[in-house]
């Protein structure tokens, strides 16, 4: 919650399912104001009908109530299993106790609470200097596993105290997601609960006045947003390495974004990063299934800065102990050129490993 | 081989990236006639350049001079890792023995001499009678991971007793594969070597006269492929589970396609498979992500028979002992009836175990 009503915007999953938080959301945050936000893990409230609906509402009352305020300026997300009805008492016993424990340095606390299968909480914090004062941005994600973004995150919360019109924020919200969170993937998975919300209350006293201030305000947001989307990928389910799959030497960007998820995603790749095994030979049949035109003979494939692909064939490097030693480190970069033209693409993956079976087998039980 | 030169016709991935066999069979296949196929396994000869094409043209022509044969008339198959070069020495010094020890019933040998990560070979036989006289179609594939064949699949060859053209060939494989290889997916990564070979060397004394000839012979052909694809599935790497997905009620055959590759390729869905979770949650959101224009409040969902989503929610039935023990099975069907349209496609898909993640970390080492 903020002490007064704030500029708010936000993003929201593609998924033509959506939860009723998602649908709650997207009606209330047009006013482009919003004074508080409240958060449940554990159930999803998504495929719940209009008793679902009914809950969401009822969340965003209770919570206006505690706090005195209008409940259309409370924004409500939720995350967990998809089908179950939310467990209304419990959160209704519990919101008077989060409203009279509300701090502004309750960040962390609320970043904790928020988890599901995620390992550590998320929380990036920002501080810049607009004509000399001093304003702050601070980020909070959850997700572990569904993540496939598509316009959107798993969940993901920016305040800031700037001053900034809902749709100045909505701008640089929209642009910042689509080069960070959206360029993320953990198992191709898009989720049915993407929330990303931006707040800006304007107490830092400086707003944004000009193009030139709303480009220092946005590169923040960027930085924080960047930040969070690589914490996502760290804490992927089960994930031991945080690799960045960079595709250059595209036609376009689009093709270019095509390629890189298709890396991303493929099980192959991503068990053989498991296995820590430099099998190119995966990651290059992978860049041939999916319908961008390429030409085999103008690949070249990286590991780190190790060519192992070109001219059609592996290189001399691709089975050395060079290459061996970048596949064991916990971050690396593959990079592929298609060496067709000048867009570029980076998208941040993980790899497949035995825990994200195990974690998504057994999910529910 | 065959005692005679053959019809023959094949289908082969669209995989922009063709293994060197595949490029070869491409340019020999056009001529319609073959007599001999020589197949490896364990090194893919891809992204091998000009030397792999030369170690694949050297292979058919040691079978040819063994075989006393035309070398234009070898085909030549391919499946493993990608990269290495063919051990051409230990090619050179298996062929003639292999040639010796030709004989009719060596389909069983043939099918366990071309398993990778297969545990079983995948061999089938059927006879039928045209005009009273009977003929045999046999089919043997391998494939167990890389496998999402696009307009063919991993390896598999068919071989008949039965007159037919190239072209009649041509025909009813091409279909026949767009029914059978091409609905099955095990890991969504298809491989760069996927080749499909029909041959005919019309030694039963039929021939395909007349249309329904030719339908006759189809489905015999069709049940051979579409028995082979379950085969494929069912040992689909680490799997434990052959699940049949069935998307209906689509408004084109393309789009219930889609949606069914989307939950049969989901890790999600995949995993829930392995714990025997009833989650049906995934597989909405999975038919919700794809693009597929849908209306949440009419899909139904069932799992085997137990309808478990409708209404845009989970039904009572969703959370019983039913649903558990249908989950419980090696083998069921899941089906998605979008209700929009007529439409049906059915895809068949296995589980993503914790074996398959160890098989495939592991698989060059």
């Amino acid at each position: 919650m903020s002490d007064t009503p704030t500029s708010a915007a936000g993003v929201f999953t593609r998924n033509q399912i959506q939860a009723a938080p998602v649908v709650l959301d997207l009606e209330r945050i047009a006013s482009g104001i919003s004074q508080a936000l409240i958060v449940n893990s554990g159930v999803a409230n998504c495929c719940t009908g209009k008793p679902g609906m009914q809950d969401a509402v009822a969340m965003s009352r209770m919570t206006a109530d505690s706090l005195r305020i209008i409940p259309d300026q409370v924004l409500v997300a939720s995350t967990g299993v998809i089908g179950p009805r939310l467990p209304m008492a419990k959160i209704e016993s519990a919101i008077p106790k989060l409203v009279a424990e509300a701090r502004p340095t309750g960040f962390v606390d609320f970043a904790e609470a928020i988890m599901t299968t995620d390992t550590v909480p998320k929380l990036v914090t920002r501080q810049a200097l607009l004509k000399g004062a001093p304003f702050t941005v601070t980020g909070v994600a959850k997700g572990s596993g569904m993540i496939h973004p598509d316009m959107a995150t798993m969940l993901a919360f920016i305040c800031t105290d700037m001053g900034a019109t809902a749709q100045q924020l909505q701008r640089i919200l929209t642009a910042g997601v689509n080069d960070t969170l959206n360029k993320i993937t953990i198992d191709g998975d898009t989720s049915t609960n993407d929330t990303t919300l931006i707040f800006a209350n304007g107490r830092s006293g400086v707003d944004l006045q000009s193009p030139k201030d709303a480009a220092l305000f946005n590169e923040v947001v960027r930085e924080v947003l960047g930040e969070l989307a690589q914490l996502l990928v760290e804490d992927g389910e089960g994930a031991t390495k945080r690799v960045r799959i960079i595709v250059k030497g595209a036609r376009s960007e689009a093709s270019a974004h095509v390629v890189a998820n298709t890396i991303a995603k493929s099980a192959l790749v991503k068990t053989a990063l498991f296995g820590e095994d430099a099998n190119w030979g995966r990651v290059v049949a992978a860049v041939g299934r999916e319908g961008v035109p390429i030409e085999p003979e103008k690949l070249k494939l990286f590991f780190g800065d190790i060519l192992v692909f070109a001219n059609g064939c592996g290189t001399d490097d691709a089975n050395g102990k060079q290459v061996s030693s970048v596949l064991q480190q916990p971050r690396f970069t593959i990079t592929m050129d298609l060496g067709l033209g000048s867009a570029e693409v980076s998208v941040y993956t993980c790899d497949l490993s035995v825990a994200y079976v195990r974690i998504n087998a057994d999910y529910r039980s």
